[in-house]
């Protein structure tokens, strides 16, 4: 086996992607400042129940552990950050008011989590806590929009689901974890038959209401008529009523709705959002309201949020063409070492030319050059 | 145990840290850019063999390992990123001319590599491919000095050191491995009975050399004594001759040597350098010239560079005031949202107060706000 072989879905990232990726990442994480997020960086290594709690078996599954010499425990590289912020929420700021905290850093998965996906995204994300009301949803998803379109990314659209729609449906319908992990997943792949097949049991009203869900996704027309079939289901109502406030103020966008979504990790307890572009098969971004996910760390408050991969980004983000480069000789010259700072001061790369390696100066591409015309050190045209 | 504690020498960075960390990050990728070094990014992850190749025991034992579910082969979280660069440069670049590279991201180590360090450094480092002359050892001190001088790191000073003095001293000396590491060991820890005991077997020539290595450290008077005692040893006078050139290029630091100094990783083959500040008990740079680092890889050239934890940068850096923000209203109010994303877009933070949590928006400072004046919004000083 060759040493410089990389495990499958592992990648270096070369220098034009990784400068794109680097611009990429500052402008997510500038925008988030704008709108007065706080960065964080909390640790890729914690003990695995900390990294775990709430957050259901598929993120186990996803999470690499290793062994802690120090302490002889469990850790857990992180496969999502959402835990970690709402563990800095809960217990390191405790603030009162409302908190805006924003990350960007990797992420590891032991399995790609779809196809042709890296184990490796560099995962962005910004999170709200502390508000309990409609706003919060409202400034992620303008913030988020915000995010893709500075990158840029142009004709983004933004589909809408709630998971309290499916919880009032089963509310009071005794249904074992088991059981509604497949009524879950077969909302999520639309499969009418096995739905009908786990929900024999179930009262006539939840059993259809489900059965309807699978009909329930397109534009604006999908809340009537779901306010036609579940508006008597106790709480659909004000889910309905929400989704189209949410809506209304995204006036820019494509909006569209699918009632049975509920892919993702557990920890949503209400609106669940996904960005889309034409040319990426999956979601860009993803995010919501999950207002227990900080309970395990001893405070329970609102929080809503959404992140995105940029190693993903990067693939349907125009890239902005490097500034080229200025080409120079090396010397102990002291105007010609003055003249190189003072070009570097203002922003320019200045490449030295070693002594031997003249003809191979090919990594930057050199626009200009730094010659000496009658003792002065002047920057000409290549 | 609490699901909030973090593992022994793990640790989150909060909002103000985090943000300094963040500024550091740019800054030194931006000063590397200037010098024409191009960004890579290689994985958290590679294969055991490919992380460790070449570089000894002592990143061995520092390695977390895990095992790739997909492919059963263990896997290594890298606690160093130079071979990493290394592997690029040779496999995937392949350039002929000289190449410069640079990267930033997190390493992991199984224990703290000093008292109190974490476990989690963010390394950020620069290396040169292709060029044997003194020019690229002079180019990665002065790159390194432009860096901590960016941060700003005040008054650092240089400590130079060569791998091929030991190596001249021992060459055609029957040395084991085992007993090369404990001469290397007290070497470093300055233990002249220890080492009289490991070398009594040697030549005299070698064993009086090593031993006055010990005494050989100190300001430019060291070279000169050097001179006296070892220039008559093959190789040792092109050495010294060769850390004076260097010397010459550092006008504006402080420079001291230290012949016996070997402590680091086994891959280095000529000038090994350290940068100190007055605060730090250890070196906030090292680096110097590897150039056997990329044979494993199939291509064997020139390599120097440095590398850095900017997370121990970050206690020594001053730190800038972060901008302070503007509060404004939540509202539907359109020519209110305008002038909100008038100055966002100026790279203005623009808090929104959310309803109900008025007097509660502490997370930002904010010094001044956006008012309804007659009909149009402007801002205030509070």
């Amino acid at each position: 086996m060759s040493a410089w072989l990389l495990p499958d879905h592992i990648a270096d990232v070369l220098p034009s992607e990784a400068r794109h990726i680097e611009e990429l990442r500052r402008g997510l994480l500038d925008t988030a400042r704008c709108y007065g997020y706080e960065l964080v960086m909390p640790p890729l290594l914690e003990h695995l129940e900390s990294l775990l709690t709430g957050s259901g078996e598929a993120l186990d599954l996803l999470t690499f552990k290793l062994v802690d010499q120090l302490s002889g425990r469990t850790l857990g590289l992180r496969g999502d950050t959402t835990q970690q912020v709402a563990r800095i929420d809960a217990h390191l700021l405790n603030r009162r008011g409302v908190t805006r905290l924003c990350y960007c850093g990797s992420v590891l998965h032991t399995r790609p989590d779809r196809p042709h996906a890296t184990r490796e995204p560099l995962q962005f994300g910004a999170e709200i806590y502390g508000h309990a009301g409609l706003e919060a949803e409202i400034e992620a998803l303008q913030l988020a929009l915000h995010c893709l379109r500075g990158a840029p990314v142009a004709d983004v659209s933004v589909d809408l689901a709630d998971v309290r729609i499916v919880r009032s449906l089963l509310a009071g319908v005794p249904v074992d974890a088991q059981v509604l992990e497949r009524v879950h997943a077969a909302l999520a792949a639309k499969d009418a038959s096995e739905l009908a097949q786990l929900t024999r049991s179930f009262p006539v009203a939840s059993r259809e209401g489900l059965q309807a869900l699978l009909q329930l996704y397109g534009g604006a027309e999908v809340l009537d008529e779901a306010e036609k079939r579940l508006g008597a289901v106790a709480g659909v109502a004000r889910v309905l009523a929400d989704l189209r406030s949410i809506a209304a103020r995204l006036a820019q966008v494509r909006v569209s709705f699918d009632l049975a979504d509920l892919r993702g990790y557990a920890y949503y307890s209400g609106l669940r959002f996904g960005m889309y572009v034409p040319g990426a098969s999956d979601a860009l971004v993803r995010g919501g309201r999950y207002d227990e996910v900080g309970a395990v760390f001893g405070r329970n408050r609102p929080a809503v949020g959404f992140s995105l991969d940029v190693k993903q980004l990067v693939a349907v983000a125009r890239s902005r063409p490097l500034q080229a480069a200025i080409r120079a000789p090396w010397g102990d010259d002291a105007l010609l070492n003055a003249e190189i700072a003072a070009l570097r001061q203002q922003g320019q790369t200045v490449v030295c030319t070693l002594p031997g390696s003249g003809s191979e100066v090919d990594e930057f591409s050199c626009d200009r050059e730094l010659v000496n015309v009658q003792g002065r050190w002047v920057v000409r045209a290549l």
